[in-house]
């Protein structure tokens, strides 16, 4: 007797939020503390927080006032502990971070229905997500990046992740947060590099899917430089909506198929970071992913040389270094291998985002690697000219 | 200005499914071929196999077995390499194994639209699903049991998962394989204590769900300990299907809230399995949880004596030893801390999963310790006599 194969389907439904505010942990604030009520009306809730190291060096007093805040609210916060992790992206190639983050959830008792608070920039995020997402097979999480570019972006997805074999994010998980709340606070105590490097995901976004977005970070170029707070606060709200809105609406969440389209200028980015042993801060080196990739557009007949003109000149307006980092045929040649490297992570097809006009992504399957090396120069010899 | 809020939320589909052939790499049987052309119908299809190194020693030729499958469907299937890892529980507290099927998975150029096929028992089934599943945010997964237990039971439901800081399954995710292919020719080569243990999942499925299934396991009990294999080939599906309906139909198949119910005799199964090093096997420490949990709810007043007795006499009358080896109150202590242990797991409220009558599963929120210890002594009493 032969049996019929079993089949099953079903869906998972996900739900998560983010909120904007300022001073999140100051007592009068009562955002936090609401959301984890609304989750366990009638009991306390155990927090396990994770803080990013140079968050905590900026904000000396930021493990007292969480203390305090979770104190004053006692009925419904019950701090376990507060790990201090290195912060940047050494932080994702150091497997001990994770191993203290799960140590943590062991020690604290935290469990499904607990929470790991991250606080800090992206890197951060990305190992305590990924450690919280593995730990009973997903322990709660509630996300507070610190950074222009977390805020916009790396906080905002379904994503977490550390490296591993000189690879970034080689291992994670799509697990969304159950909340994210962006702090503008925190911003400001943020390097200038750092505040300047978070604009280029913005950028991206606006470049493949918003030319209204694109003219709104044009005009405000000057009081983004100079640290404007509503120019900056609109510019992470419309780049973590748009973000947002893909996940839930694309589609393809969890990224099934073959194409990432919010990755543009993304393939070169993940392998400069490599290259530059993370000294380049991933916003940096979309800056010059979205560089290259324009250049490479516009040498394909892709674009026009107003559009590549414009953009490039924003960057640069902005602070944003273009020089694409290397020093011969070798270097050049591993560089290259990132594209490889990033179909290999997508899996099946390779797909590179391009764009055919500001806020008109264009897909493509196949990169020629003499134009793309003709782009390298093009690029780096224009630097080199605006730099003399 | 302030900004509101941002809520975003989507559905994820997952659909699996579960053959039953024999002789899955005899080069005639094109079931293992079609799975994959069915997926990419115009291209090779990459695969990594992590083998149980039990199953190969109880099957020499297989990793060549599998190489001539490969070469013979070349059009379809592309075989990488063949990793071997030790079976059992141990490959699970060895984070080198995980380790050296991500490498497999690096080395090899595995993506998310490659696979990576699993041969073995439960252990390594969940090892490699854990390791498949953070490469790249997950690579795709085949499941090839080889024991009853995984066929029945572990490799047919949506976990995966390692062990750390001395807990089972302290880390892991939930992600349904591809596809599972439960292949009978495996199961013969099984040492009779595998091919026992295995069925104690099958008689806890049937007291919680099924009492005609429970009568057809009382009736066929000779049979089945016998190695019939028509008597285990039903008692697999049938357990397999309950087991897969649970997880699609039950509304929760990535267990958000605290119930598990399918977890009946568990939570002393686990710490049982960790208190003995490992030396008991799954599904004879489940046997132990099961005739444990009855003697509760006997003594709880839940069950009849009646129920009870057919219930211990049919795990007996298999060969399943039901003594709980514990020598001293200290270890009693030990093993009443598995279920403090199993509600942090689940998070949130304990709950227990008992039976009111054959097939009625009850759950309840409350253990009382004295009557639990009063049950392992009522239990271990009656085990004595049995052997005496």
């Amino acid at each position: 007797m032969e049996y019929k194969p079993i089949e099953q389907s079903f869906s998972v439904a996900y739900a998560y939020k983010l909120y904007f505010t300022k001073g999140v942990f100051n007592k009068e604030n009562t955002l936090f503390r609401d959301i984890l009520a609304v989750y366990k009306p009638n009991s306390r809730v155990k927090l396990l927080f994770v803080v990013d190291g140079g968050v905590q060096r900026h904000h000396p007093d930021l493990l007292d006032t969480i203390a305090s805040y979770c104190l004053a609210h006692g009925r419904t916060l019950h701090l376990t502990e507060s790990i201090v992790v290195p912060g940047g992206e050494g932080v994702k190639n150091d497997e001990r971070s994770t191993r203290l983050v799960l140590e943590g959830i062991n020690q604290q008792g935290i469990c499904r229905h607990s929470f790991v608070v991250v606080i800090g920039g992206g890197a951060v995020i990305d190992m305590a997500g990924y450690a919280a997402a593995i730990a009973h097979r997903g322990v709660k999480l509630i996300r507070i990046p610190t950074t222009v570019l977390s805020q916009n972006d790396a906080a905002v997805g379904v994503k977490n992740g550390i490296n591993i074999f000189g690879k970034k994010n080689f291992i994670g998980t799509f697990a969304p947060p159950y909340a994210i709340i962006n702090d503008l606070q925190f911003l400001q105590s943020l390097e200038q590099r750092d505040w300047v490097a978070g604009i280029a995901e913005a950028i991206k976004v606006a470049l493949i899917k918003d030319a209204s977005f694109f003219e709104y970070i044009c005009k405000h170029t000057r009081q983004l430089r100079e640290r404007g707070m509503d120019a900056m606060k609109y510019t992470i709200y419309r780049c973590a909506e748009m973000h947002m809105q893909h996940i839930a609406r694309g589609g393809d969440p969890f990224e099934s198929g073959s194409s990432r389209p919010l990755d543009f200028g993304h393939w070169a980015a993940h392998k400069l970071e490599h290259m530059t042993d993370y000294t380049l801060r991933h916003g940096e080196a979309v800056a010059k992913g979205i560089a290259l990739d324009m250049t490479y557009a516009l040498l394909m007949g892709l674009i026009s040389q107003d559009v590549w003109k414009r953009t490039i000149t924003l960057l640069e307006q902005l602070g944003l270094d273009l020089h694409i980092p290397v020093k011969s045929e070798r270097e050049t040649g591993k560089l290259l291998d990132g594209i490889r490297e990033f179909r290999e992570h997508l899996g099946g097809e390779l797909t590179i985002t391009l764009i055919t006009d500001i806020g008109k992504k264009h897909d493509v399957h196949e990169i020629d690697t003499e134009v793309m090396k003709e782009a390298i120069r093009t690029l780096n010899s224009r630097s080199k000219l605006n730099v003399a």
